[in-house]
Order: structure tokens, then C-alpha cells, then sequence
């Protein structure tokens, strides 16, 4: 069987050397495992951010990918390191934290858990504060050679995995209340909501959104292009979530809006 | 033959998974295929300095490259997406909004042009807001397999395709005026013109600038280090332009200047 | 003997071509030989601190490899374009301002110099501010694909080689005197200290530092989480230096530091 490529997703940015430094502990092992650079502009510390990204972007990764993320604010902590199989045969290495949970489930769910517990696996010494380096890229490009999962560690029972704590949409009698879950860097809000979902809620096209306390008109459109400069719009973004944006403008500004904050969608009262 | 590598230069910056989505999509269909992303950091929605980038960075690319270009302000509305084979048989990728064309006249000019309306090379769903993923860089790592410009959809004419305004210099009667085309981060100004034009206009070597109605002097040197600290230089870049330097400073700063600016370069009167 | 691969350091940034026209020189010549991005983002000019990256990466780095580093302030200066050998068979391609010398002493020391005069390996033209592009990358991509030092110039004394000036950490009655010499994007300053150092000194677990005439209460620990939030801790980093960190929030900052300044470290009196 061919050896999989690995998905690298992280908080870690572009400004200094822990992305290279880890693709560099990849080659070291295994020069032939192709590393693709999902982003490593992942919200820092945001565990939700960044599960919403492995999610969104599955459908677009190579098949039998190992997907190594690494938003880690537990790191050196108790919280476990962990490499999970889905049903879907793709392979998840990261914190037991939530951050591989969402992708996880929509590529059929855990198949195999596994502790990375083997210390040959690991570089020594083993730091407090970058076990990306030290833990999670080595552990990759052994399961991208082809490695089994048990050979990293112990059998865990995947009911122990920690999950996301994930609002979800909840329907009030004027519309939807609705958590924000990642934020692009054109200030673009994305909702965790999906088409069918606000199509159900029968909101029209003209509808008033509540954030903090404040409420905006907005309309629901196809694209940016169907409202004027600077007016609001709730529309379906790239990976199929319902995004607050602002033609022209920043959504996050303009609403202030932050991940995790609820935002209220409600129906306007009919003219008539 | 040998497969052709992709050229990959957007605007989609590094902080999103843009980039690494379209790297993905290609990695999925052509694993093979090898990708240099040449830059994601061209300045947003500006297709004229897109443009200069491609055609500046043209002689240092692989042969037969596929460049496949993304600045993209029209995505989702009537803009046509294009695949164009040069004289040079390169393969140029991207909107039909001119960010091509002026690498493509420096590689001998069109060959062969499709607009890629083979749905069968789309990815399904198509969203309104990202054909870099859904459209383009499918396209691109096809034809970097190999497969031929019309597999990618119907063939189009050539003249029909969109080309960028780009002023040109214009000889006054006391010097030059010429349009800024490009500003990098260091606040270095590119001008649409080169060391023979600026040679021909016979300015000397202490000069007037002209922006925005306000003079500057400056000195037309072949390096920084021949003037002082905070002094303006105009100088031949490293992609053989003139540009509109200061050193230790920013030239976008001290002069104001945006791309599409047009800077007056004024022969000083003579002393004697 | 198979290929080596690039390990490519910069102070270019993301924003600009630079990093991706030099990928794709190596690749013009060399299709096979595979480069791993360290970082790009060293400081910007800055030497000492680039010098540091390259000395701490170095054990992370795959065998063999050519370690290609570019910070250059003195680029179209006298300053020599160098290709060096180390003992333990690493080659390191950049400018003779010191930027390689902690790695190669790291690495065995010199065993083979050369300067890179050869002008059949440079590009044509040679730009004045570019020789990442024009010198730089185009030999390392010739020594990735296995052709020896004494072709690309002619050999240079290991003594005349230029050295950055490290200041040492120096003894005072009450502690040490140490050197900064690296901030990360987090406001984590890296000092010129290893552990056993720090250990030798029995400074204690509540120490001073002196910084610009201010003085501040630190402790000594082995992680972020034995201190409280916005508390100043030092600490041994991923790399295995001291470094001086404030607990979610950035030493950089709360000490006023820029690499080069001279941190205090000093032994409280002890209350009893």
C-alpha cells in the first residue's frame, strides 16, 4: 500500500521555526512522506477554531491522509497525546483535547484510539512546551510510512476522548440563535449553522441579526455582489456554513464579534 | 514527457486554509505533481501588480510550468475562467481578467485559449466565492499531468481575452511620467519602466519626483548604499524596474504612494 | 550517495516573491532535490538572532542536508558569498557575516571553505540587492545534487572567516550578566544560557532581574503553569536555552527587551 501524505494544520504561524522544524523532524525520518500545509494560521489556543477548519476542509484532503493538528493550550499538562483511525481510514494525531472530534465524525467516527505512550517514538528529550516537534510530527511520518496505530501507544476506549464543547443552533420563536465558530482574516463570520438548517428556519430575505446586545439589518443572499457597499450580509460561504459578512467590510469589526460569541437571526415582523 | 510543475502566486495570504486547500485539491487528483508557491502575499484584488509579479518572476520559473494565478475581485460574476498555453509552452491558469497577460506577451504570447467550461474537471459543488479550490487549481494539476487545453472546455479567441490597463511612461518636456505598478514590504515603489527607458530620457543623476504635487529630490544611483540614510533613491530593482527607494525607509510612506500613482521623474536645471 | 536536501532560512518574509523565486531556481536546475522552509521569518537584518535559529534547529535537521541561510545586510557589499563544509558533513550556503558560524562549530567546525566565485553558477545578470536568487539558491542547488565545494569558487582560509560577536554570559558577584539574543512571536526571549549554566550559578527559585536599570521579580521554573497569569518566569525552552517569559503575555514587552540588551539575573538575599 502506498504511503499516505500528511495534512498539517497548526497555531503555530510563519514567524519562526516550529512549522519548518517539524517538517524537518518528518524528513529526517521518512524523506518520502509528502507533507501538504493546510494552514498554520489556525486561531491561537482556539481548540474550537480550529476543529471547525479539520472539519470544513475534509472533503478536499487526499484520501488516507494522516492529519496532524496541533492547537495545544494543554500542552505539557496532563491532557493526553493521542493518534486516532477513523472509519474513513484517515489517521488523526494532535492533543486529546477536541480538536480532532469534529473531523473525526464526519469521516465515520473513531475506529481505533490509540495513547502515544511509546517513548522510542518520541525525540529525547521531550520539551514542556513543543510537543508538535517532539511527539506529533515523528509520531506522523511513522503512520504515513505505513506504521500501525498500536505501535505508538496504548489502546484507549474512544468514549474517554475529550469532545468540543459545541453550542448549537437553538430555535427561539422569532428565528435562531446561533454560535460563531471561526473568524477569516476578511473578518468573515462563520456560523455554526448550514444551509438547510436556515432554509428550515424560514427567515426571508430581509432579516435582523443581535450581537451584544445590538441589532443590525441584514439580508440573505448568494453572494456579496447582490447587496450595496458596507451593508451586511448572511450568506452561504465556501464550505457550505451560513458566514455573517460585510460587503467591502469586516463583520468581526462591525458587529464585534468574537468565536463562541451567539449571534440572534430573527425574522422581521411582515409590512403588511 | 515529464510532468509539468504548477506555479501557484495568489493573493489569499497565510493566515486562512486557503492555500493549503488548493494545494490539497491538486495533491488528491495528481500526487505526483509538484507545487512552488511562488507568493500568496500579492496585494489583495490588485490585478495589475499581480500581473507585474507573474511577468517579473517568469525567467526564474521552471520550464513548461503551469502558473496558476489567483487575484480574482470578479469571482463569481461574468468573468470567464481561462487556461491559456504560451508560444513558450507554458500554461497559464486563472481569471480572464488580465492578471495573465502580461507574463504571457513575455512568453511569446497566446498560443492556444480555453475557457474551462468542462463541469466534469469542477469540483461539485462549485461555490460563488472560491474557484482558486473549486475550478482553477483542479484545472491545474490536470493539465500539469499532462492532459491537453481542450479536454478543459471550448476553445476561445484570443483577442477576445481581458488585458490589463497598464499606463505607459509618458515622455514630458522636462522628464518622464510613469505609473506605479508594484510596492513591496519594504515600501520599495516599482515603476512601469526600465533601465534603458530611464537611461534614454537622459535625466542625470539628481532628479525632481513628482506625486501627488508635492517635489521631492532624489538621486538615481545603482544601490542603497550610495546615498544616505533616509535619503530617496531611484534605482534599477532586482527584477531590472526602476523603482522609487529610500534608505532605511519606506518610499510607499515618505512619498505616498499607491500603486496606479503616477510619478513624474523631472530633469534638474542645470547649474552653470 | 542519494540527494541532499535543502534546509532554507531567511529574514524574507512571506508578503513578497522571495522566498518562491529562490524555491524555483533550485527547482530549474534540480527538479529532485526537495527543500524544507525552515523559517522565513528570522529578524530582519539581524544576524546574531539568525545565527541562533540556525545553531538551535540544527539536531532537528535531516542528515546531511545544505542549509541554505540568507540575512544579509551587507548584500552588494565587500562581504564574501561563502559555501562551507562541516565535519559532520553538513553544507552551509549564505553570506561570510557569521550568520553560519554557531551551526558549523554545532556541527564539528570547518572542515571545507570556499567562496563562491565561480560565475558559471551564478544567474546573469546578478542583481545588487538579490543574491538569494542569483548566488544563494543556484549553489545549493548544485551541492543538493551532489557536485562538490571546490566547483563552485575557490577555497578560503576557515581563520578569515567573519564571526559574530556573542557576548558570553558573565559572572558578577551576585549572578550572571546574559545576553538576549532571540524573541519569538510570543515575546519569549531566549537568553545566551543554557540550563547547566543557569543550574552552576545557584541563583535559586526567586531570582531579580535587571534589565535597563529596572529591577523585577522572577521565579525560576520548569513550566509556564507553575506561575501565575502575568507572573515573569524563567525557564529552559524548547531549544534548551534560558529564556525569560511572562505567563500569557510576552516578556518582550513587560521587560522592554530588544535582542542584543544584556539581562541581570541576581541572587535575592536570603531572608532568614
Amino acid at each position: 500500500m502506498s504511503a499516505r501524505c500528511i495534512c498539517f494544520f497548526s497555531d503555530y504561524g510563519y514567524e519562526d521555526d516550529f512549522v519548518g522544524t517539524c517538517h524537518a523532524v518528518v524528513k529526517r525520518l521518512e524523506p518520502a512522506v509528502e507533507i501538504i500545509d493546510v494552514t498554520h494560521g489556525l486561531p491561537p489556543q482556539n481548540v474550537l477554531s480550529g476543529a471547525f477548519v479539520l472539519r470544513n476542509t475534509l472533503p478536499y484532503m487526499p484520501d488516507r491522509a494522516v492529519h496532524l493538528a496541533v492547537v495545544d493550550p494543554g500542552v505539557g499538562g496532563p491532557r493526553r497525546a493521542v493518534a486516532l483511525r477513523s472509519a474513513g481510514d484517515r489517521i488523526f494525531v494532535g492533543p486529546d483535547n477536541g480538536l480532532l472530534m469534529l473531523a473525526i465524525a464526519a469521516d465515520g467516527g473513531v475506529a481505533e484510539a490509540v495513547e502515544l505512550t511509546n517513548q522510542e517514538w518520541w525525540l529525547s528529550p521531550v520539551s514542556v512546551t513543543f510537543h508538535g516537534r517532539d511527539i506529533f510530527a515523528s509520531a506522523a511520518a511513522r503512520f504515513a510510512a505505513g506504521r500501525p496505530l498500536p505501535e505508538a501507544g496504548r489502546h484507549i476506549d474512544p468514549d474517554t476522548l475529550v469532545h468540543v464543547d459545541l453550542p448549537r443552533p437553538r430555535a427561539v420563536p422569532d428565528g435562531l440563535d446561533v454560535p460563531a465558530v471561526l473568524i477569516d482574516r476578511y473578518g468573515n463570520v462563520a456560523l455554526n449553522l448550514n444551509a438547510e438548517q436556515l432554509q428550515a428556519a424560514r427567515l426571508g430575505e430581509r432579516i435582523e441579526l443581535v450581537c451584544g446586545g445590538e441589532r443590525y439589518l441584514a439580508q440573505v443572499a448568494s453572494a456579496f455582489t447582490a447587496v450595496r457597499r458596507s451593508d451586511i450580509v448572511v450568506l452561504i460561504d465556501s464550505y457550505g456554513q451560513v458566514a455573517v459578512c460585510v460587503n467591502e467590510g469586516s463583520a468581526e469589526d462591525v458587529l464585534t464579534l468574537e468565536v463562541g460569541d451567539m449571534v440572534g437571526l430573527r425574522r422581521l415582523p411582515s409590512v403588511d
